[in-house]
This record gives structure tokens, sequence and C-alpha cells, in this order.
């Protein structure tokens, strides 16, 4: 049985450990909800205070040129690159993850449409339990293309391939499921979906920056991605969206404002797309926020993201094998998959109590999640969780359970 | 002739004067660029830190109730409601101004396709001369519809009227031109489109927090704006839209996102849009650029915009005043109009080598901008421009065209 000091050995040994202090975290805080919102990068408050202070308020407007804002969605995407298996020039920083899904699904949608051989497909193939956004979106856009567009919402990801056939035009699926942490098979399920002379999109929401994600080598059409999660970029940071360099002088959305034109300042009447990935930006971006996602994809130089994934396999095991022996007495359900293949970095148990649970944990100093329904989720960031917080996490949660130390009647925040 | 003493006794006299305080403006600079990007209030920096330090690094997740993060679209959509002539749950800051247009349009096109007496009508008027992403975005929405949509490009304002007429669904316009500063009648154009059965989307991106907006009194259907120009809310900060109250049950866009649902943290399956001003919205917003927006809109609770228009006009009035004594031997040429009624908050006049003189004011301190074709911007926000400022660049700018001082070969920046 893995002890207490175990951990802390585990700790002294890990070559990642000191990237823990490129991040600013509370003391007597457990954070185990970097799945939902990255820790802060040390370097994050100097860099808010040189943008507010002297690129907005000492160089005012001239900071579009001089300190580079207008590049700034590009020179981002090219930072990412490296960690979602793209290339220069491939990806964008901008604005949200919804928006860049629709602009990704809509494009794709329209590459189909132009194909004679595919220009009946109709149907976007999803998961059920994708995370809502994702299938609003495809709704609202299915909606509003009208012609049967048409969503399949698949319950099991094991009956995604037989779901996946002749009638569909693009498969949009997320990586890590929110919910369950279980991660699909990106190689095998593009394959799968070419093979059927379908598109693919990836939402990387949870898997860029946790694991190695390799969307070329992968071949993948489009994908779009969360930058305040596991890249720590910051509350509400803006996503980013990628485009296969195959699809890069072709990638038509309906979002076309001035910054997707192929020359804004020429300010011309009539839009004419750009043929480079600035085709999938639309409007002028939140640069305060969009500045910091700098800070949190500078501390991914420092190490690998293999390295990551290796302690990150080793944190959700611990958790696992903890959780299983101290709370064994109880109606704790483990929901992600055992198998390292099918794991993104999050661990979710349920428990017919899992919200009451939940709050009791962050009120002292634990902090995880719950979704709906009555699943606790947590999140395990390598970047910055030590093997003795693990340790000290399932230790907190055997005494709740134990004592029954939670309240059922209290009141849900708005947000959970 | 009025004298640079004069000036300074104007500032003296102004009850206003007290307002640049609230703001934090560089040494030696003139900064008549407001209308592209507001000066930074004093507030901004502040706030910057809380947010980033605290709500972010100290307090996390838990932020989104704590702080409100979830709120703050619509807290913010309250406390920018006055300045608009709306009422609270009415208007929302979020997204882009290009996003915005983008649902306002498709809204406003969904609400002339479900009512059978005007479900055939097809074009959208606009001005050919309107902000480029509004066209462009009106044109992708078009485009995308399908069905015979189509943009009516009028040239000139006096030629609106005339072009709105029983096939139009709906008119979208500038309320403010942004090059040449002409202010267009809201009360007037919005009673003739409806007259005609059209539907009226306002852009307000160069009048709110520049002039006396009243949506409500002019029955307007949907607005959308800016926060980072007159409103000082920060660079690229998030933007606004509003839905008239009799259309809030039934604004239907096509970006349906989860923050837009009814419940979002129910995570449903099935998109249901929420009854309220939430329907507007999309996905996670930018929280530490969505911040500082209120910083901006705080200055204004101090102040009213009545006299704002009052100083604003008189500021236009003497800069044109100044330029046609000192610059009469050049040719200059006023596209601004004269009039009150039609004037915004700023003045544009033509010049052969108008970029080349632009970038020369700014290597001196004066700092204008130039927008295509030949067009040198001058923008005074109220609150913290002088009269003397006023005085100053126009003696800077006589003193450049007096001595040929600018450099015509000069390599242009990326961004004008």
């Amino acid at each position: 049985m893995t002890t207490r000091e175990d951990c802390l050995e585990l700790d002294r040994k890990d070559a990642l450990a000191g990237l823990r202090d490129e991040f600013s975290l509370p003391a007597g805080v457990i954070y185990l909800d970097g799945n939902s919102l990255g820790a802060r990068p040390r370097a994050a408050l100097q860099r808010a205070r040189e943008v507010v202070e002297h690129e907005w308020g000492t160089d005012l407007i001239r900071s579009w040129n001089k300190a580079g804002w207008f590049e700034l969605p590009l020179a981002l995407g090219d930072k990412l690159a490296p960690l979602i298996g793209a290339g220069p020039g491939e990806a964008a920083v901008t604005d949200t993850t919804s928006i860049n899904l629709f602009k990704a699904l809509a494009a794709a949608l329209h590459l189909q449409a132009a194909d004679p051989a595919r220009a009946d497909r109709r149907v976007i193939v999803t998961e059920r339990g994708n995370f809502p956004t994702d299938v609003y979106i495809a709704q609202g856009l299915a909606q509003w293309l009208g012609q049967g567009y048409q969503l399949r919402l698949v319950d099991r990801p094991e009956d995604l391939p037989a779901a996946i056939g002749a009638d569909v035009a693009v498969v949009m699926l997320t990586h890590v499921n929110y919910r369950t942490g279980r991660l699909l098979d990106m190689a095998g399920l593009t394959r799968h979906a070419h093979d059927q002379g379908a598109l693919m999109v990836w939402d990387l929401a949870h898997s860029a920056g946790a694991l190695p994600v390799d969307l070329n080598a992968s071949s993948a059409d489009f994908a779009v991605g969360c930058t305040y999660k596991y890249l720590n970029g910051g509350p509400g940071a803006p996503a980013f969206i990628w485009v296969a360099p195959r699809y890069l002088d072709r990638f038509r959305q309906p979002l076309t404002g001035w910054w997707g034109h192929a020359n804004p300042f020429a300010m011309q009447s009539e839009f004419v797309p750009s043929t480079t990935i600035r085709s999938a930006l639309c409007g002028t971006q939140p640069t305060v926020s969009l500045a910091l996602v700098e800070c949190g994809l500078d501390v991914f130089a420092k190490t690998d993201i293999h390295s990551l994934r290796q302690k990150s396999l080793a944190l959700t095991d611990l958790f696992i094998e903890l959780v299983e022996q101290r709370c064994a007495a109880h109606p704790l359900e483990l929901v992600t998959p055992r198998e390292h293949a099918l794991r993104g970095s999050q661990v979710s148990f349920t428990h017919p109590h899992g919200y009451a649970v939940v709050q009791s944990l962050i009120d002292k100093g634990v902090i995880g999640d719950y979704r709906e329904p009555g699943i606790m989720r947590f999140g395990f960031t390598p970047l910055y969780i030590r093997f003795v917080d693990v340790y000290d996490a399932v230790e907190t949660l055997a005494r709740i359970l134990d004592e029954g130390d939670y309240d059922l009647d209290r009141a849900r925040d708005a947000v959970t």
C-alpha cells in the first residue's frame, strides 16, 4: 500500500517537479481542476501589467504594430502548434471554442458540398455525451443550413465506427470526454472517417497540453480547442483553431469578418478571403486576455509533452489506486477507463451525493468539480500537481466519506 | 481668431476638465485616436492585477461564482444600457462586433422569414462605405443562407430612404461613419425602415459613449457596438449586443453555444434557447479583457452624455475652425459634415499625402490615424481631450504642411 512517504519520495525523484515553480498556487489548496481552469503561470501577472500599463496605456494605438497585437493570433498559433502536431501557419488563437467549432464545421460541410461525389451527404456524427456546446453548435449550424442537414448522436464510443457510414459528411469528436476522461483513438477514427468519405473535426479542449496530440500524423482535417484548461492561458482565454495545410487555401466559413480578409486594411467593400490561416479569423481580438495565453505556452517550452504524459498517467494511476483502497466501503464508481490508451489526464468517479461531496472537498481545500449526473471530476495537471497532492486529496476524500461530512441540503451555486 | 490663451481659458472654464484625471495618458502626446482605441482608465491597471492575481491566481475556478465571472456579460450590459437608451436585461457585452452583427442580422432575417407577410424579402440594405467588417459579415451571412439573400449597397447616405423599399428584410447601418464621421438620423431611418416593413440593426461602434444614443426611443430592433473606442474598455475588449425587449423571447441566431442555453449547467444534449438576453451569448468569455470594460464604463457614471456631447461638438468645431484658418494654403478637404446634427465626435480631412502627413504627426506626438482613401482622422474624446490639445494639434499640423515635413517614401505599417 502506497504511503505518504512513498509519494514524497516520488516527488523527490520527479524530474518535472521544478515546473511547479512556474505557477502561482494558493497556499492550503490542492488544485485538481486544471481541466476546467488552469492555474496561473507566475509570468502572467507581469505580462498583464505590461500590456495594460505600457502597451495600452503608453503606446496606445501604436501597439497594433509595435507590440505585434495584430499578429498575436497567428504568433500564438505557431507557438501552440508543436503541442498539437501542427506546423507553422496552420493554427490561430482566436474567439471561443464554440465559435471556432462553428467555423470548422461550416468549412467542412462546405468542402463536402463542393465535391460532386459527396455533395448529398447530410449527416454530422458526434457523441451524445460530447460537451454540450459542441452538440449545440452543430445543431444550430444544421438547422440554419436547412437542406436536410442533421446530427447523428452516438451513445457509446464503441458504436462510433458503425455510425460513420456513406451518408456522413462530417465527424466531430472531442478527443478526451469532459465527463468520463475517456481518450478516443484520433488516428484510427480519422482513418475510418476518411475511408467512409467523411471529414474529421477534433475538439482538443481536454487533450491539448495534457497529452501528445498529433493532428498531421493522424491526417485530421480540422481541430479546435481551449487554451484556459491544460494550457493555462487564463480565464476564458481565446480558443484555437487548426486547419490542415491541404485546406488552408479553401477554408470557407460564414463569419467573414475583416480579420479574415486577404487585405483587411485596404477597406474594400467586397470580402475576399485570405488563403492562409487568417481565413479562420473574424474580428478584433481581446488583446489583454490573448497576450496572457503566451505565458501558459511558454511553460511547455521548458519540458516535453511525452514526459508530461508519463507523469500524468502515474498521477491518475495513483489516484485510482488510492481511492479504491481508502474508499472501498463507499459507493464510488470509476467512470474513467483504466487502460492508459483510453485515458486522458482526469479521473472521474460517481457517487450518489457527488455534488455535496465535491463541495465538502472544496471547503477543505481540495478543488475538483462536479458534472451531471453524479460525476466528481479530478484533473491532474502534471505541470504542477505532486504525488503527495494525490495522497492528501484521497485522504481528505476518505475522511469526508467515512464521516458523512457533506451537506445534502446545500444550495447549488449558479456555476457548477 | 482663437488664440492658445483662449483655449486655455476654455479649459479652465470646462466643468468636465476633471474627468481627464480618470485616465492615464502618456506625457508629450496629444491623443486624437480614441475613436480607434480609447485611452486607459487609471483604474484598469489595478483591476487587471486583481483579476489576474487574486480572482484567477488565488480563487481559481471558484471565481466563476465568487467574482461573478459568469454574470459579467449581462452585468456589463446593464451598466452600458443607459448610454445607449436601453433598459436592464436588454444588452450583453460579449464576443466581437463582427460576431454580434452576425447574430443580430441572422436573428432579424429569421424573424422576417417567420412572418408570412414578409417571408419573401431577401434584401439587406447597408452603405457601401460602412465599416468593411459590417459589409463582409452581411455578405457572408447572405451567401450561407442562400435562397436569394443579397446585399443592396448604397453609395450616399442621402439615397438610403429610397433604397429601403418593400423588398427589404433588414437595414443595417452604422450610426456614425468610421471615415467621414457623419452621424445618421437613427429615429428617422428606423421609422422609415419600419414603415417599409424592414427591421433595423444599428452598429454603434462610433457613437456609444461619444454622443447620446436612444435605441428604445428610436424603436430600433437590434444593435451592436464596440467597447474599446469611446467606451475605453481596453484593446480588443469584447463588444456588445442589444435586443429590443419585444424580441428578447424570440431572438434566434445560429451560434447556439452553451452560454445561450436556457439551462447551461444541466448539460443537456438538446439546445433550448434562453428567452432572455442570454440567447445572444455563445461561449466562455475572455474574462480579463471583459473585466476591464467595467473601468471604462465607471467613468461615465461621473458625468452625463449630454454634457459630453456639448464638449465634443465644441472641440470638433474648434478643430475645423483652426485647421481652416491655419492650413488654408494646403489642399485639405473637410469630409465631416459641418452641421452638428450630422456630426459624430471625429473630424476627417483628406490630403493627397494623407498617410505620410499622419505619420509625421504621430512622430511629433499628435496621434491621429489614416484611412483609405486619403483620409486623416482625428477623434475627440471629450472625457480627456482639452481645448488646448486641439490648438496644439493644429499648430503641429500647420507646421508639417508649411514645411512639407513628411516622408512620401515611408514604408507603410502592417496596421494603418
